[in-house]
This record gives structure tokens, sequence and C-alpha cells, in this order.
């Protein structure tokens, strides 16, 4: 840290986002990420885009707003866009946020929402999640403050229904709910019909892992017109050309590939139940997921005895020390074959366990 | 705007781009962006990287930043990366400003300065140009403040001496000074090498305009590592995986593509003086500029009268209506037709005048 850093952020804790090797040798179930690549469209989209990178993108991003809103049978009025939903939680902690502006989320959740909060100076309120790791939708009721909750929960993976939300949200009118969708492709239902009935609900959607554009960083927000409004205030005074040409582009042939994302995510949800029954049966806690992750207990070895030994065989899973899921561990669904590899590498370890 | 919106942002008055209309009729010379296409490497090095979009990119940005660091002779310790030199002026502003640490700069220069500023709350300063438009240094000499300067400043286009830039770095070892060297290349001495002896100089660069790659959004950091282990913290806090690999990988083909942008630089400096020369023939007085840029003052007109008359004859100025520099324009240097179309449309409304 260098002397002129300001007093008030000498307490930042920045987020750390799982390993990303660069030299390709693991089999990465770590950061959730697709084990697809993107549509042939997409990969033309990019390229077409590229000729042009020396105009700026459009600053309202309008044509990429209005694909997403077709979508969802909205207006572009109602969507914002970010370099993946992170940018978008940040401008929204800004707009809706202060310190005495709370916003509350769940402990355990998706570990940006505090350091994000934080580097803002908004206030930040958490509530444990119960003994089984779900959300009670009770205990979020009135609460006085702004909520923003991810949905299904990271990493747990449980999911909250329509109806546990709209509790959520009509019982906290006067503050803003954020429900963060990253997966809710997975097997979930979406809260989005929710927003024509409700001012204060921002939903956060991303393209990372269900249309496998994680490198690409792109994220949206939906929202009444008012609300979008005011995010894409604080949008301007802090990245006004936020999104790149060739990003914007990926995302519109994204959206026109629809039938080739929805395979790979039935296959995803196929090699979870593969993977949920295959762990179930060798003596592991599985948590019930509607995401494209998997958040495991073993019986045989510590969670952290079990993130080491599959790294030692080649596999990244991600692992929490300092936390109440330090048994668990959370692997990302990849193929049929990485699935088969990860059990095989688990059938290992449990051996040379009973052998030792 | 929502009643959702936090009080302290009431306030806020974005960032107001440059006019991007999207039907493409209009020669655009409002936006300071190069006339000139990426290089054919830089077409190959986004479809190639688009194949792996699945994957996040390294948060890290590590390869870009030892490219980057490579061209200047230093480590990647030494770099930052962001979408854009906008986005680490936001994570500057937010690690080294608050509000009693202020920032300072000159009135007039890039509007997203205070608007950037504001949204963080941090305190502002700004120091009148000289009646010449001029920034004279001794007035920025132990200030108590950060500063933050472009150079060549934006929209006037006046250059100063790596001297007076060092004489300034000096004056305020106590404070952070941000030098913004988004038109260096257009004729400037860049003030890198300072970085070594002063730990509270951070200069930014972009590849928008020398590089052709305005619609990637990917600008660059410069100071010790100290300061930008700062802005990397912060950056960490906000947008983890700020870079996405399509742009990463066009950043690093541009650098290796030097000689092709050397060519295109020299050929914008070369349109520059045509029209300079041109323009001061017909009567208008125009800055010395070191920029991609000129600002120009018609005599035969008010500055809104020449936008107007131009954005008539299919041709996009900037002009600032509320400004001390409302009788000027900013005219982007494009290929040497499109400045041979720029003299003939104002030949064209000299004529119409007389004859009116």
């Amino acid at each position: 840290m260098s002397k002129y850093f300001s007093i008030r952020y000498k307490n930042l804790h920045p987020y750390t986002p799982g390993e990303q090797p660069q030299d390709q040798q693991y089999i990465k179930l770590n950061t959730n990420e697709s084990p697809f690549p993107p549509a042939p469209a997409v990969l033309d989209a990019a390229a077409e885009a590229a000729e042009n990178l020396q105009l700026y993108s459009d600053p309202r991003s309008l044509e990429l707003r209005r694909a997403i809103a077709k979508e969802h049978g909205l207006s572009a009025l109602n969507v914002a866009v970010g370099n993946g939903s992170d940018e978008l939680l940040n401008f929204a902690f800004i707009a809706f946020g202060n310190k005495k502006a709370a916003f509350t989320y769940p402990s355990v959740t998706y570990g940006f929402y505090s350091v994000c909060l934080n580097v803002n100076t908004v206030a930040r309120r958490s509530i444990p999640l119960k003994e089984d790791f779900t959300i009670d939708p009770a205990e979020y009721l009135d609460l006085g403050t702004n909520i923003v909750l991810a949905n299904p929960n990271a990493p747990t993976g449980l999911l909250l229904s329509v109806e546990q939300i709209e509790q959520i949200v009509a019982a906290n009118p006067d503050h803003v709910v954020i429900v963060d969708e990253a997966y809710i492709a997975f097997g979930g239902e979406t809260c989005i019909p929710l927003v024509k009935k409700y001012p204060n609900l921002l939903v956060l959607r991303t393209f990372s892992k269900s249309h496998s554009l994680a490198g690409a960083r792109l994220g949206y927000a939906i929202g009444q017109k008012d609300l979008i409004a005011d995010v894409n205030k604080v949008k301007n005074c802090i990245n006004p050309y936020n999104i790149n040409r060739m990003t914007a582009a990926c995302g519109i042939a994204a959206l026109e590939a629809e039938d080739y994302y929805q395979q790979n995510i039935q296959t995803i949800m196929d090699n979870r139940n593969f993977t949920a029954l295959a762990l179930r049966r060798r003596g592991f806690e599985v948590l019930p997921s509607a995401a494209n992750f998997l958040l495991v207990k073993p019986d045989f070895c510590t969670g952290e005895a079990l993130y080491e030994g599959l790294k030692d065989r080649g596999i990244l899973v991600r692992h929490w020390k300092t936390s109440r899921i330090a048994g668990w561990c959370r692997i990302t669904i990849g193929t049929i074959e990485q699935m088969t590899k990860l059990i095989g590498a688990i059938d290992q370890m449990m051996a040379e366990k009973t052998e030792g």
C-alpha cells in the first residue's frame, strides 16, 4: 500500500476470485464456467464487431438492450447492461445505498456483495442462513433496509420460489430488493415477471454461466424504468461506454442461439443429477442444487483435504477455509467426461484412505 | 428518478458523451476516434479469443500487463489495466480521494473528471486555464490536494512539456498527480520515465485513439508498484474480472503491430497540419494542438452555428454550449478525404453567408 491510499480504504478486503491457472492443465470445476464453448454465431459476431473497433460503442447499448428486453417481453427502458453483473451490483449499490441506507444479505452468499458494499461505504447487514443452509423469507420482511439475494443462492445452490421472492419484495415496499439470478437458468423459475408489479424489484442476470460468456463480461439488470434510469445514471458517471463492441455483439448473437444454450443447460442439469447421485452413494452430503454447481461435504475427509486431493489429481474445485462452509467444497458441473474423472479421482482418494 | 435513489446522488450530473449516431450516415469528427481500423492481427486475435469465452478472463490480466510493461521497460507490477482509462480514473479517485482528500483539475478539461469525482463524493477543486487556454504549472505547486491533468489537455490540445509536468509532480510529494496521456502519441512527449523517480505519479494511457480501439475499451495506468497495487486493490473490490478475453487479446496484438499504428499517427498529424493551415487561411483561430483534434474558433459565425451548419452537411463535430469555449468547436482529425470534405463544407457555409 502506498502512503497515498485513502484512510477510509485501509480496511478493504478485496474479492478473491477462484484460481484461474493460465496453463490450462487442470480440469476447472472451481468458477462455475460452462464446459461448452459459445455458439458458432457468437464467434462470427465477435469477429465482425472487431472490424469497427476504432469507433466507440454505443454508450446507451441500445441494440443489445432491445434484444434482451425482447426476450422478456419488456422495453429497452427496463434493461441496464454491465461488464458482468458485478458492475451492475456496483452501480446499484451506489444508486440505492449509502452510510445510512444499508443493504442486507444472507451469510453465507456470493462474497462480492460485502466487498463491493464496503468499498462504496454502504452500510451492511447480514442474516445467517438457517442450520440447513436455507434462507427463511420470514426473516426478510419489513427489514428497513435494501436487500440483495442470490437466487439460487451461491455457493449453496438452494432456491427460493417466486412466491417466496414476492413475499420479500412486497414486504419491503420502501426499499430496493435486488435478486441476483446468475444461476436461475439451471432449474429455477425467474422472478422477472414480478417487475411489472413491483417498482422496488431489480433482477440481475448474466451471460457468464448459462450462455458460455464468462470471458466476455456481460450482465444485465431488469426493473421498472425509473429504477433502471437510476442505475444508468450512475453508469454514466462512472463508465459511460461500459460495454465494448465485441461483447455487445456476442450478447445479441447468443440470444439468437437460444436452442443451443438450452441444450447445454439440459446436459449440465443431467450431469448434475449424475454427480449428485454418485457422490451421495459415496457418503457425501450434497445440497439439492438449482445451479450449475453442487455444494458437497465428504464424510471420509475434510473439505480442505478434498480440495487438496483433487488438486493433486489435476481437478480444481472451490473451498473456503474460514467460514461456516469449511467442511464443504463447491464443484462446478462440467461435461460427463469431466464428472466421470472427478468421481474416479474421489474413488482413488477413498481407496488410498482405506489402504492407509 | 425512482424514490429509492440515494439522497446524496440527487445532484448527479452524468457525463455526456459526444453523439454516437447508429446509422453511420455522418462523417464522425466528434469523439476523437481514429479513422483507421485496427491492425489485421488485432482482428485475428479477437476472433481467436472468442473461442474460449466460456472461461473467465485472467483477473490479474497478467499477459496483457506484461506486454504493456515491456513497451515501457517496466514490470507488470507497474501496470494496472481498465475498461478504458475512464475505469482507471474511477479506481484512482476512490483509492486516493475522499471528502477531505480533494482532486484539483484545470477548468476547462475532460468533463468526466468532475463527474466521476462527484459520484464518488471526492472533494473537487478547479483552477481556470489562463486567458490563452494554457495551463500555468506555477499554479499547481504545493497545492495540498491530489491533481488530475490531461496532457495534452482536452479539448484544447495544448501540451505541457515533461519538465513542466515534473515541476508539478515534484512540488506535490504528499499527493498523487494523475497525468492522463490519452492523446500523447500525437506529438507529445510522455512523462512515463518520471515514474521511476516519483512515487506520487500515476500516468494514464488508452488504446482508444492512437491504437484504433475505442470500441474495445482498454486503458492502462503506469506507476510505482505500491501506487499500482492500490489501484488494483480497488479494482478487485469493484470489478475483479474487468478486462474481457477479447479486449485483452486485442491489446496484446496491437502492441505487436506498432509500425502500423505509428504510420497512422503520422498520417493524422499530417492531416492535422493540413486542416489547421486551411482553417487559419479562412480566418479561424486554431489552437496549436498536440492531439488528434483541433479546437477552432470561426470568425464568420458562432461556434454553435458552425456545429449546426456542419451537421446539416453530414459532418459531426463537438460543441459545448455552456462554457468558456462556447465560441469554439472541437474537430477530430480524420482521413485526408474527410478533412477535404470538412473544408469544402466550411467553404460552402462561408459562401452562403456572403451571398446572404
